[in-house]
């Protein structure tokens, strides 16, 4: 990863933003990328496996990289993998749109609707009781008989408004008191922010300001950030915007951006600042939309897993990696937005969403508030499907908790035409043609690009029932389709799109290492369910729902997801697309105190299962890899269904 | 003050400093330096009153400058007032000592301890529960089967050695967590501040540093900041540092530092940063006598008036001069130490000791609660005197206090040789040689400069015994000593000391002007203590004790304060000096939470009695400028005496 020694440098310029930089000789591109603030996608983090950092080199020359991602047209036109590419002298690189995709700000209401999707909110009604309120106070004037304090007086009408408490009070607000009591005839509004026993009052501000009480709620995904401007005076969302993390250039999931925390010496203070960077560009974005003052947003509250949670206040998350998986702090308390870095009012807090362990984080419990399963007479289950897969069980009494290291098999890395479900993904696939051909949809509607988890779900499906593989996923060469071939590498391989179908020059293809991988995911999922069921001595059938959580959810067909064994076997309304809940819960928390409180109480309850260690859960994961599972009669549904073929 | 605008600059230099400034041409002397960051004394603040800003121009032209203040021998040589010489040209200036000495560092040890003088503590022995507590603990390393959080796993071992409580830790403390429990073998120290019913760990440290737990009481007085460095282990004080406050470069008395502070549009800025660097400077002093790290410095407490208290935590006390007389905040929560600029550990915090009123400062607050006013059954007073004179009479039940405006008479200014109680300064005069004589005794042994407060009692008293004076203070020309003579000025002045014996150019002498100040001074306080009295119903003689705060006390001769009427007349041995009993208020609460807590009651629970607005003041006022007084019945011990004349 780090670059070679060496007394001779080379400038190397990016196209098309013509940005130079200066590095040694031997630096890869994808390096030099990155000292030069150049966003160039990359899922592994820079080991030559995803191959999706693409660049093409214009002028210089370059040594080594692979070839096996590209075709012998991209070659000659001098496509190479930037993470492999060591620069011998200096360069012209392009980067071309498809390496660049994530950079860009998404447009939210154009199609992405399944990063935006917090419907759930509404089955929990929520009082207006906003973590920061304010209040329009006419402060008396002293007079001879009452000459108490400035911040005396303040405090006293605020008291009458709010109906009692402890305020307190920073320095820098404390400097402002007597000019602005002064200059605005002693008629101010006060912003008070939550703090448990403690109410904050972080802004005095001249006249009345109550009706510009704005917030903005931030589910920090590994994959993508997604922010929502709340209207805390109304309760309403006035706008959304979102963006794939711009961390994505150290490594698309949260263990390959820890080992970089931990390897690079300025790691943490990158993966820090690219996360402030894009919720700030976000925030931006919000603003120019919807025409506001950033001094109106008041508070922001966010919600992500653990190791995310620790990036966002620039906390070193190494030790959430290795046994026994052990984070800085899983509770911490409201910052000052702009001491990380976010700018908001400067005097805004950041309320983070409490974790529950290393590995269950932030939106985990945000999502588990926010579908009210802490309410629920029966168990609920909430899933969230991804590199690590999540699993929540609970109701009013008790609740336990789980993660699963499925890898990021439906996260679009390690599979060959896997991608994020972003613009060209292939979402979903319904069916053969008889044709050779699959019928599908894209993201977006646009050209096929590859594959998002969700179409793998249904590919697995259907791949099973055409008989093109069998229980344990392995390629049957008896299926006599034609699209089942020898690939390059000289393994089987199904070709899914044909390149002149998509107008590309690569035919979309899944190969027997992606189903591999993809049983495993899905296997490590199942298993974690089951474990948490068995531990409480229940059967899937005795939920009384499924959530699942998170964009994967919107394009997930649920049917096939059951039949696959990703998802357990209940009566199908049980299951449901619970839509952002990470984003949910951190709204939920800003419209409601009581609700944030929840939350802490939630996260310090919940009784977390490790798995890694667990001979339980390997002996279920070893019978969850098959196709639905070793064991059929946890699929009672299915049993007719697969003994017909 | 300001300087006339033009387009023509100056240069001036400083001697002996060596410091060059550029200024407009019409700037004073005093501006300049300010400027230049050189320290020349000014007890008037620049208004040409004090003659205390005496410098000596080495080269080149001014214009404007009384001769008033100087002889001619001083005007042959250069002398000036550098407030009302304006610049007319490149200027050679020299500060002659003088004029500086009170920029320098205090010898507290070798004949200031007055200015130290806490032994009043001793009447409250202190139980160590100090407001900043470290703890050794031995951190459970995470385990599979105990993989809490790092933050988690420290508030569980420290709750267990504390015994309870909440806890808060600032984001750049947890930021250091992972790595110094790992670094340390998870053995480390955890610094604990009080925060009411929160307690917030300050900082987390490798290894056991328990024993380096060392904290700074502070008096910041008008004229003088006294510093303390207190071991908080074993409750000594370790060392003791003191300078004259830098900010009597822009006025001597909170008055003018209030309205340098409306008036310039640096003003809070600049008398901001006096008071922070004169502290840092005493702890650096601290520091080298006593071989210690300033990290070991946890906390820092803070008493003074309440001017003093906004201009140590930069807020603007514009508020505090004009009718009704109001400040910001009475009643400062802890601050960091570092965001006001005072370097001790870079996450030690502040405490400011409360204030009751816009006069009735911290320091009062500190002496009430030292001499443990409120365990006492029967009523006790305290009185401090400076240009403010503060009365407050309380007992375990009531409390009252109030502030009289006397003037900075017995500080040294108005009067025509008064002076700081600083070396040089007559301490003491004690009676008449018969030889035109008075014997008398200096501060530190040196050659008489001048006279300070306790001086001026003394000679009051004696004047009037000698039948120099009469009751009113008017010179009695028919005294037939040689030393009432006229003045330069045409009025009559008493030679106090002449020039040959104190080896000077001038003799030095008390003026009709004087006396009348002194008198307006005295009767002030003696008002003040009186409707306390009185609104209370009780007379002098019904006080169990009359405790005299501040450096004053220290050399004042009680017999002749109740002889002149400053103090009330109570049976001699109820007259005790109380020292600093501000330093020792905030040392008491370094000390112990619980005092701290206690001073806060005590500053809300005291009513405050305004007085200027009061007509029952202005009477006593009126009756009180006598000597003792108008109405010789409210000293009956002094009837016969007076009497006998």
């Amino acid at each position: 990863m780090s670059a070679e020694k060496g007394n001779k440098t080379c400038t190397l310029e990016f196209q098309p933003d013509e940005l130079k930089v200066e590095v040694p000789l031997g630096t890869t591109i994808l390096d030099a990328a990155r000292k030069a603030g150049v966003f160039i996608d990359s899922l592994c983090g820079g080991e030559g496996v995803c191959g999706k950092c693409r660049v093409i080199v214009r002028e210089g020359e370059v040594v080594g990289g692979t070839t096996d991602f590209f075709t012998r047209h991209e070659i000659r036109e001098g496509y190479i993998l930037a993470c492999e590419a060591r620069i011998a002298g200096d360069l012209v690189v392009e980067v071309p749109p498809e390496s660049r995709i994530r950079a860009r700000i998404i447009e939210v209401d154009a199609g992405e609707k399944r990063l935006s999707e917090i419907a759930v909110l509404e089955r929990r009604p929520t009082i207006l009781d906003p973590l920061v309120k304010k209040y329009y106070l006419e402060v008396p004037a002293p007079s001879l008989s009452y000459n108490r304090a400035d911040l005396d007086r303040l405090e006293h009408a605020l008291r009458h408004a709010v109906g009692g408490g402890e305020f307190q009070m920073g320095l820098k607000v404390i400097r402002t008191l007597p000019d602005v009591l002064r200059q605005a005839g002693h008629r101010v509004t006060a912003t008070t922010a939550y703090r448990g026993a403690l109410t904050e009052i972080t802004e005095v501000a001249p006249g009345d300001t109550c009706k510009r009480n704005l917030a903005v709620a931030v589910d920090v995904g590994t994959t993508t950030i997604v922010t929502y401007l709340v209207d805390l005076q109304t309760g309403k969302t006035l706008g959304t915007a979102a963006k794939y993390n711009s961390q994505a250039i150290y490594g698309a999931d949260v263990i390959h951006r820890i080992l970089w925390c931990s390897e690079q010496p300025d790691g943490l203070q990158q993966l820090h600042d690219r996360i402030i960077e894009d919720i700030n560009l976000l925030i931006r974005e919000l603003q120019n939309q919807l025409r506001i003052s950033v001094s109106d947003i008041s508070v922001i509250a966010a919600a992500g897993n653990t190791t995310m949670m620790h990036l966002l206040l620039g906390i070193n998350p190494t030790w959430i990696r290795p046994e026994p998986y052990v984070g800085a702090t899983y509770q911490p308390p409201p910052f000052r937005a702009a001491e990380v870095g976010l700018t908001i009012n400067s005097r805004g807090l950041l309320y983070s969403l409490p974790c529950v362990s290393a590995f269950v984080g932030a939106d985990i419990t945000a999502g588990v508030m926010a579908i009210g399963m802490a309410e629920a007479e029966r168990p609920r289950m909430l899933i969230d499907v991804g590199t690590n897969g999540e699993v929540a069980i609970g109701n009013k009494d008790w609740m336990v908790c789980a993660s699963a290291s499925a890898g990021p098999a439906f996260e679009g890395a390690t599979t060959r035409h896997g991608m994020w479900a972003m613009r060209g993904a292939i979402d979903h696939i319904r069916g053969w043609s008889g044709y050779s051909r699959f019928s599908y949809s894209t993201i977006g509607d646009e050209p096929p690009a590859g594959l998002c988890g969700t179409a793998y779900v249904d590919l697995l499906a259907e791949l099973l029932l055409m008989g093109v593989i069998d229980k344990s996923g392995r390629f049957n060469p008896q299926c006599g389709l034609e699209n089942l071939r020898e690939g390059t590498d000289g393994q089987r391989e199904f070709v899914i799109v044909g390149a002149g179908e998509r107008g590309a020059s690569r035919d979309l293809v899944i190969t027997q290492a992606d189903i591999e991988n993809l049983l495993r995911a899905k296997g490590a999922i199942y298993a974690a369910t089951k474990v948490l069921l068995k531990s409480l001595g229940l059967k899937a059938s005795d939920l009384e729902e499924v959530m699942i959580a998170g964009a994967f959810g919107h394009y997930l067909d649920m049917e096939n997801a059951v039949f696959i064994g990703l998802l357990p076997d209940v009566d199908p309304h049980k299951l449901r697309f619970a839509g952002n809940t990470s984003a949910a819960g951190a709204k939920m928390a800003l419209l409601n105190r009581e609700r944030f409180a929840e939350a802490k109480r939630l996260a310090g309850s919940m009784t977390y299962f490790e798995l890694s260690t667990d001979p339980t859960f390997m002996e279920e994961f070893t019978s969850a890899c098959f196709l639905p599972h070793t064991h059929i009669e946890e699929f009672p549904s299915l049993q007719a269904r697969i003994s017909n073929r």
